[in-house]
């Protein structure tokens, strides 16, 4: 550490300590030079750090201030979505969103990439080329339709720590979670079919909805419990529902874990009602408490939870590495995985296996789940300082999601395509919903290292957003 | 070569230019031993590789005589399928046929994977090696929705072999040719839509119709020339039918390309009842001919024709790299990607396009085309050695798949369940019907290498066909 961090350091925590209060004048830069016997420069670099940290203010001409603390904005509050079955719209939005994919001059903010700058995937990318060298014929061959033994069996280890007892044989190797869950879906469900969602909800299961002709219809959400268990219940009163898709477990975009009771509660609402329960587990793993929560499908005792899940928010996206555990649909899924996927790749399978098995898997897991809860407390700082007043924001309990709601007049789709202009790509609330609701809300990718070219992106994201709210209220007049 | 191969050439060329006739009695190895110069054990050696090829035939106490040649089985005749929509059945005899897969044990004629017992492969699982190594970044993280660029630049250049000019960005990378034909009829079709299809055809294509509750309409096809036109514009004047099916380059099982005046003719039947092709183009690089045969895309005009392919044939089925130029479809087909299979392996995918863009590709195609070539030959002999007469035989113009069509009464699903026990694997050509027809017919996998043990197990199965027909033969009474 140089000396002008170590200064920084002292300072922010004299801060945070409350030996200076919120809007009180620190020391001049002549006085703490003398004071710690350093230069000047030294002092003014500490000083421009802990101003970069929003910790401090500028004042010209009158010195350094302790930034003004806001107070921690409240949770969004029970989501109020249409109470019909809707065909999915917005696709143009989520291609907007994916065209920027890959380009290293957009801060991707609106993604749901995990970081994947991190040391603890070398033994992955190692792994794949030791398998490719060492044994090509594995490699270059048709797959098992289920996927690979050795990986089913890795697989059903994982499902253990969130409480579900599947043996190797009852589950299906697929591509990514969106391909489980594509698959669970069309074994389970016909075009025209209802199926009850979170609302909001991940934009890549309503777009899926969307391609198979299967009608959403949105369920009260609660930021922090989950979806409401009476207004599902409501909802399948009045209308002939198939199945619903829950992300009970670090919920995109929400943040949330259901609270077991309710995971209990929601299970057996599904049996009374005789509906399936499709569970995304993909950010499960990425819980900040430990041991993990549990799944839905580990209360499952008629196979109705078709548990999906992969590694591609835990560990990467390109091993394209996912899983069903289908429970009675097995058969079903067996054959929908064949016509509408076939085959997997046998090398990522193959390395994935390996490096569950050597403990890799469980390291690295194990060591993201802290880096993105100190992500996401850092951004919530920074958003309390770059956003104007009135918001909303979760409380994540685990993954790398944050979701904002802005006033109600705020539209982020067209401060979204304002950010694009300069390089800053979001992903606006209405991406979340079938019906295009949301609109005033954004999801914040914090897997993103909290660096200074990210902070300054976040804090254009706040000015844009304080600049609609302006706008709005010349508009109104007020 | 050794003396006893040496000496096995000559003999055999003599056979083949009529020296020594078809019955005739071959030289005693006492006497050849003393004309050639070489010891009683290699005049022993070489008749038993000559037998072995079933070119002699070894009498008790009489010596070697020349195999009697059996006259070149005829072609079957063009199929009569139902000529109504059907739904397709016969899930649990594929599900039989994939279950054997990876066990080494079994000898796998009823597969369709190619031969990657190769040295040309080399250059491809190093590449995965070196991408990984090299590109880590890349490797882990999420694909582009459509496929990496530089790939789709590489899979345009093979399309313009087989004269389609198609722009990288009009192409869709797909888990495979499975993946694209997926793609491709959940884009244009819905849930009791007709399709008409070649008859037989590829079971995994109809097993797919099946899933998403397409009905087959099966087309009378000739073994030679391909689908029969007229048999098919009767059906679209009779029935609703979105598209069709047409595997018209090396198919599969028959192994016919359909002359280029009959693709003409195809497209513009479609063009005048509106109807898309869906044309998988699989096996099309592995055609005997240079250059290679065209695309029914070639002649597209108005973006009807949706052709899928993949390197699973020509060069391994473990890369899940395939792809679709959906023409007109493009958005949907995009759309459909990410609703039913997202993202592909950018590992796979960086490694295939070095391997085509460095020539590596087209040098491995050039010569499996004439290894493919040399095994049907070779196991056309022996079909016509170890299975009785009366069959039909297809004569392929590339690919490696023949197709046998024996007398009515053989079954060849009892016969296959029969060699199951001796460790082979056959597909009956009930699995190539969506109602189940041709269970007199098999296909056997000519990319398997002539060895000792697969001619064994060819012998096997002429033995238990030979079985069957004496089987029924007593039945009947004759």
């Amino acid at each position: 550490m140089t000396r002008y961090q170590h200064l920084a350091n002292l300072l922010a925590e004299r801060i945070e300590q409350g030996l200076y209060r919120s809007g009180e004048r620190l020391p001049s830069v002549r006085t703490l030079s003398q004071e710690h016997g350093v230069s000047i420069s030294t002092i003014q670099q500490a000083y421009r750090l802990l101003e970069n940290l929003q910790l401090i203010t500028p004042l010209p001409r009158s010195g350094y201030f302790v930034s003004p603390r806001k107070a921690q904005p409240p949770v969004p509050a029970m989501t109020r979505p249409v109470q019909r079955p809707v065909e999915v719209s917005q696709w143009d939005e989520v291609m907007t969103l994916l065209d920027t994919r890959g380009d290293k001059n957009v801060v991707p903010f609106g993604s749901g990439s995990p970081d994947l700058d991190q040391p603890g995937l070398k033994p992955l990318w190692r792994e794949i080329s030791r398998v490719a060298q060492h044994q090509p014929e594995a490699v270059m061959s048709y797959d098992m339709l289920t996927g690979r033994q050795e990986l089913r069996e890795q697989i059903a280890r994982l499902m253990l720590d969130g409480g579900a007892v599947v043996s190797p044989d009852e589950i299906v190797v697929t591509s990514g979670c969106h391909g489980a869950l594509a698959i669970a879906l069309l074994s389970v469900c016909k075009a025209g079919d209802i199926v009850a969602v979170e609302s909001p909800s991940y934009h890549g299961t309503m777009q899926m909805l969307r391609g198979f002709d299967i009608k959403a219809i949105e369920i009260p959400t609660d930021s922090q419990t989950g979806i409401s268990i009476e207004a599902l219940e409501m909802a399948l009163e009045q209308w002939p529902i198939k199945g619903v898709i829950l992300v009970p477990n670090c919920n995109n975009p929400l943040g949330f874990i259901m609270p077991d009771s309710r995971k209990r509660q929601i299970l057996s609402l599904a049996q009374r009602h005789d509906i399936v329960i499709f569970e995304d587990d993909i950010y499960g793993e990425l819980a900040a408490a430990y041991p993990r929560p549990s799944t839905i499908k580990s209360y499952d005792v008629d196979g109705r939870v078709l548990l999906c899940s992969s590694i591609t928010k835990s560990v990467a996206p390109g091993m394209r590495v996912g899983w069903i555990a289908p429970g009675r649909y097995y058969d079903r899924v067996v054959h929908m995985k064949y016509a509408a996927s076939s085959f997997g790749v046998p090398a990522t399978q193959m390395a994935v296996a390996s490096f569950i098995r050597d403990g890799h898997y469980h390291r690295h897991v194990r060591r993201m789940r802290q880096i993105y809860q100190q992500n996401m407390e850092t951004y919530t700082c920074l958003v309390r300082q770059y956003f104007p007043c009135g918001i909303c924001m979760t409380r994540p309990q685990g993954g790398f999601l944050l979701w904002l709601e802005l006033p109600e007049d705020v539209d982020m789709v067209s401060v979204s395509k304002q950010l694009r202009l300069q390089n800053i790509q979001i992903a606006p609330g209405s991406l979340f919903s079938a019906s295009g609701k949301y609109r005033n809300c954004l999801r914040i990718n914090c897997a993103l290292p909290p660096n200074e070219r990210n902070r300054n992106a976040l804090k254009q994201i706040g000015e844009a957003v304080q600049g609609a709210m302006e706008h709005f209220a010349i508009v109104r007049g007020t």
